[in-house]
């Protein structure tokens, strides 16, 4: 445990989670998994395993392979496992609120991973404090945890349909007990949640399909909005007793979270990726010396922009693969350092282009200014960048840490305002039409609310001000 | 956060406790004060804090020294802090037990340190988990805290005299919100706690006067048995408002718990643990070349027993001040190496010698048998060993981590079998009215339980069954 | 110092140099330009700095972000540094071999950073030996400082004449003095060396003029085949003293070595590399669905091949950024684990696909075989793979640590058994005249002798049995 | 390697050095060696092995027990083995100057552990370099290597004979070669050395005697000022060819330096400083409350103090066992801080006493003030120090790191003006007479120039300016 407790402060994470019941490797194969799901959450990671009898448990702040060794996975002991991988943007994150979280009730222990984000979570805290409830953490989890436990005397199964039932807003969550793994999605179907069978025959839950390739899982079918989906020795068990709501699948999962080997809502991220970049060449089409990514953000959809455009891609910036974590502060004379050292535009390549840039977003808009100046400084002629999403001007109530209001750029400046801003020549966004056909799917199916503002389901009064950090 | 997690097991440690009221450094005396206090609990140390407004926490495994950095004690803000070291035997200890203990509850923080041992914790527990508690530790600490917030609602005071009431056994406890700090200690007053005043007329607590030593405080008093002692902005408040109880002072302390330079009990312990050494000599004196501690726990007594019987006292075992805490294991043709490591018998000094050496206390017997063997190595020719306590043949439930039944030695053995086991010449004793004689009180002041077996109030039923460790 | 030591066997690596004179931050800057330069070694590194009175340095083994923090660099002192990082691939790498190499000699400290090979070095060290010299490392540098000392009476100047004009084979070399740098280059001018300025009119040579740009430095000229360049407080001075040799530039720069966005030999590495990839079309021609990179050590000629072929390109292998350097075994039934790990392939974009994959070399073949396997695994239906080089059949002996004979494939196998080996169904190298061509030089520039076993200097007959590591 | 390098500064450290031959486990026995050997140096510590072949080696900043772990030790092969523990008083002591040092020859591999001092060093040395060596240190070792290689034509034997001739000074040495270890020990005998036989017969060679028994090997004798000792395959070899001068044993050992449980140069130490105590009772005695230590380098010669006199022995002050190595700075209110975390005095026992401290010398006389003025806060009413030794007024140039003229204190004071300095009641040194007595032996086998000045062989004239730290 680590410095300061933020008990107030509501930090609003992405995260990835992973589960495995019935194999007797359950923590390695879990560890695996969350190798594979790193990308969805760098902070924090932690895997808890039972053997039927006793929990055993690691999580520690940091990479999922510093934190644990052969020696320490070893020690997760039993058949049955869950595993965390937790991202804040906040500097104040402590192990305090590393997942998942456990607790013991009457001899019942309750383990709990969650991706995603309770809008009516305060709500509920208070409620439960109200009635003599102690919380040790700021976590959706130990909410959760507690309303089970007020809720178990009518058994388990009853606990979970009472609990879920009252929750609002995102969560593709795993429940682990002594005896079963318990995957649950909230009924709009924010997050993904995947269920894949490994060579054994036993299961597999994850947040994205890239972590059964790397344990040799097929993917089964992802578990469906509003399903609690029960896996015990006796095998699977389905249900979908939580209120019905309308269909929101997360858009940002293909434009910029997910892996793009992996297929989320039942499509494939590259090829998606790379649709997004056909139809920005077909929405707007310029003439340019080369394409390229700006490292590799934008790598797919600049290959789909290439290829429909015929304007030809290039890698124009090399990247530095030994930059660390830190460096030691340049001196003052060396203006720009923190993007060069990671990222050398090729001058000779560069002198007295036209060049396409491909980003997949513009969040904040900071790094951003620094790397178009960069390329000036080569000499470079002019610089456009093309955006595989529509501009993101609302913040995100469940599970993606944009930012507030100030912050988000595009909720404050004009597209044009945002061009001067990063010293660009041209700027375009794909259209919200754009960026739907690309996927395949309806509009209706996904929450496009960080783009157009309507909202699937609000956040309680109380989240807002918790939002500024009061106490 | 680390390994498993032991929910069921109950680790019963001996803890350090200090507290800072009103102090601008107030996390760095506090600091100073577990440093002063690390003998009291080598494990895991914390230190929580408050400006108020917010808390501030570091906990981790390890000694306080490596712990702590000048920056980690930055972090911790405020004028009130709060501090504990801890012990535990067992192998699987984690950072989950670590304390200070800190929840929050309808806008009010408590933090908990606590040294003792609450023997009806498992009841409380229980009842608590009925009304849908859940637990995520197995310190006593986060039980009280659960009582604490169901009787809020009447105010903190009231809830604190009926938590407090329900608890039976060891508790020398001291406890922080956002705007005070509390000392409460049991009606039998098992374990020291003692109230101190700092230059700038800020109070301190600390478990023993030592810690009062290293940062210049002042001895003001011991924390009463039955006390409540509720330091404010607005000073001192005291009172006693728990159930009266029998006077039960663990002699323990005394023989060999407390640091020399600490005042317990009213008491001197360098003084009291010469006079145990004197009165030893008085009760059975032989004739013998020298007397030597071996190698310096029994060395106040040995001063004692030297000044009384006019043998000359000897240090004629040098221990190697470089002993890491991990060493390579010798090669097999080594006997009894791990002794030798720490502590060579000087060859030519103790040969052909009749040694008397006096110890404080045998527990276990186990290292005691191969120190003998290492004298009898350079040619002792007779050694004779002197205890500056009676046989410690009943386990202790108030805090203190002796072993159960058969690992205590002089459980199952006599004085002659233990004498035999030890490979020593002769092997004698303090009696209990010796003992009791040397701290200058009345037998009545003190819980001898440890040597009678006369437990001034019992564990309950359940108590006895997770000492066994069963889920 | 660090494990065994080996006097005798002779380590043949890559390595990158970097010194700066007259600048206050000299250590710094050299920081810097290490860091461009890590990928030229990353086995240990080392800056030595003077601020003309005394010598400072830190040499450790890892990479240059974890060696040096800011207390490290602000401790060496002086606007005089020299720097150093050392790439090795044997097992017993230790610091003793860590550069640059210090001594002192009657006042005169010297310390030198080298890149390259020296064929008859044992010879000189035997010479050496017979005079009475002791040597405690096996660094080429070692010997060169001995020989300098020998001839130092006759003033530095005269000795490095005297030292430089013995040595056979490949050294660029930067010596460090109380007062002065000096650049030395071989007359083949076998590996890289380049001067440039630095914003306050100081002067920086470095193995790459990606060092140059991380620091801003301008690039002046490179230092040439045979040329002695001493910069000193009066500023440059050049001569060109050296026997004359017949130039024999390393072109595995620019097929592999070298960073993209430097200019190698006063030719850009990005644009060399693509036009590898315009000749590989040119020369073999055949139909796909796609061309790849696998991952991205064939990127640019895999851009090249693109452009001159019209098939298109895309990045069908998805690596795991956040792979570390080790991670816990994978259970027995995951086969082909380590590949997996950190690449894995688009199972849903390659199914049933026909794939051209572009690399920079085949060395030993090793990991290929696994990478093509995994492919094949997700149901890739043809692979075809192309190389931006001729078969590397002959070791070098002039600073790369190519396997001899038997570890190196193409010298035993033929392509048709290579491709064999591999499991690809067609296998092709880019022809001599095609690799030159990319250069737009002569093919009398380079050193092709791993490509053809026409090596342009002979090491003595002793370096042979060196290499096989005899006492 | 670490920090500046210091080539011209010469650090005079007392070192211990450890030797095994013949043995399976001989770098293990020679780590149990230099861990009973540790407090003669703590600063870095190394280890060398061969097993004919090969060398290995492992040498590392910091104690014994932190740098050599399982793994390295069974990396260290081979039945030969060498170590040495290294102490220097300066902040700069770097890696670099760490033993034992090790060159190759022609073939021939020379390792050396070195404790003492050679004065006519410099002269060597620039002797050598005018031949053409360089030099990477500032250690003797280098030195005395480089005249073995020069000499070495004529055979090992006589180059040893020809190279300890021209040494000047202390020395207690031991070689090793691939084949042999050879113990060398200067004709005045400053530094001790011995030689014991280990349970399988193989022999050890050892600083101290305390090194024997943790390891079970049998004293045999000491290595004789002016011989050389080899030990081969062969067994035993010894002669005396160095040219014979004065005895002149190192007094100092049995002050301070040694273990207690040694025997040097024939004696044993804890009776030799039991007799120093005696003795000084004898020559000045005074009424007092009690005699003590403070805390604990005192601790013989005050037994012998107590015996002798009558007056009982007291620990007044109580150590914390866990100060580690640093700790967070204490407020600015906190005086004499750096004392009291390490040593508090017991209040209620001191108060109103008059108090004997004995030590065992005084050399800057820093420390102790802030100790004396510790009592004098607990209310101690009279302070009398006696030193078991005459006032340390020359400094050492034979291997003890004591500083010079204006820090050594009983230099530039008086008896009475450093009692005045250290606000003592009183101040007493034992006479040379009295410390000579306690040996048991003559006056004329010491070396008393610390006290007397009175050098037996004085230091080249280089090497005072050297002292100054010129380059």
């Amino acid at each position: 445990m680590n410095n300061c407790k933020r008990l107030a402060r509501r930090p609003r994470e992405e995260c990835g989670v992973c589960g495995v019941f019935g194999h007797p490797d359950a923590a390695k194969l879990t560890y695996f998994g969350l190798y594979a799901l790193q990308h969805r959450g760098q902070e924090s990671a932690g895997i808890v395993s039972t053997d039927g009898a006793r929990l055993y448990e690691h999580k520690s702040m940091g990479l999922v392979p510093e934190i644990f060794t052969e020696e320490k996975i070893q020690n997760l002991k039993g058949d049955i496992a869950l595993g965390h991988v937790r991202y804040s943007t906040t500097g104040a994150s402590t192990i305090t609120n590393a997942q998942p979280f456990t607790a013991s009730h009457q001899g019942l222990y309750l383990s709990v991973a969650h991706n995603g984000n309770i809008v009516n979570i305060r709500e509920l805290r208070e409620r439960l404090e109200k009635k003599g409830a102690i919380f040790q953490s700021t976590m959706d989890s130990e909410v959760v945890v507690h309303l089970l436990a007020h809720n178990l005397s009518k058994g388990l199964d009853k606990a979970i349909v009472e609990t879920f039932s009252q929750l609002e807003g995102a969560f593709s969550m795993i429940l682990m007990t002594q005896d079963r793994l318990i995957a649950i999605r909230d009924s709009h179907g924010f997050r993904p949640l995947c269920l894949g069978k490994l060579n054994n025959g036993s299961y597999i839950v994850a947040s994205e399909t890239c972590a059964f390739d790397l344990v040799e899982a097929q993917y089964i079918r992802d578990v469906k909005p509003g399903e609690v989906l029960t896996i015990t020795r006796e095998g699977l068990d389905s249900s979908c007793p939580l209120p019905k709501k309308k269909q929101s699948f997360c858009i940002f999962e293909h434009v910029y979270f997910a892996r793009p080997d992996s297929d989320i809502f039942g499509v494939n991220v590259y090829s998606c990726r790379k649709k997004m970049g056909n139809i920005l060449a077909r929405e707007c089409s310029i003439d340019a010396d080369f394409v390229m990514p700006f490292p590799d953000s934008g790598n797919y959809a600049a290959i789909g922009y290439s290829q429909a455009s015929g304007i030809p891609l290039e890698m124009g910036v090399i990247r530095n693969h030994y930059v660390g974590r830190t460096f030691i502060q340049p001196t003052q004379s060396m203006r720009d350092f923190t993007v060069r050292v990671k990222l050398n535009p090729v001058r000779s390549f560069l002198k007295d282009k036209k060049v396409i840039i491909i980003e997949d977003s513009i969040i904040r808009g900071t790094t951003g200014r620094s790397r178009i100046k960069s390329l000036r400084e080569v000499g470079v002629k002019e610089v456009h960048m093309f955006i595989s999403c529509p501009p993101t001007r609302f913040p995100c109530y469940y599970g993606i840490d944009f930012p507030t209001g100030a912050e988000l750029i595009a909720a404050s400046k004009s597209v044009d305002e945002i061009r001067e801003h990063l010293g660009l020549d041209g700027l375009y966004y794909l259209s919200v039409e754009g960026l739907v056909e690309a996927t395949g799917c309806d509009a209706d199916s996904f929450c496009l609310a960080c783009f157009t503002g309507d909202y699937p389901v609000l956040p309680d009064k109380k989240f807002h001000k918790l939002a500024l950090g009061g106490l």
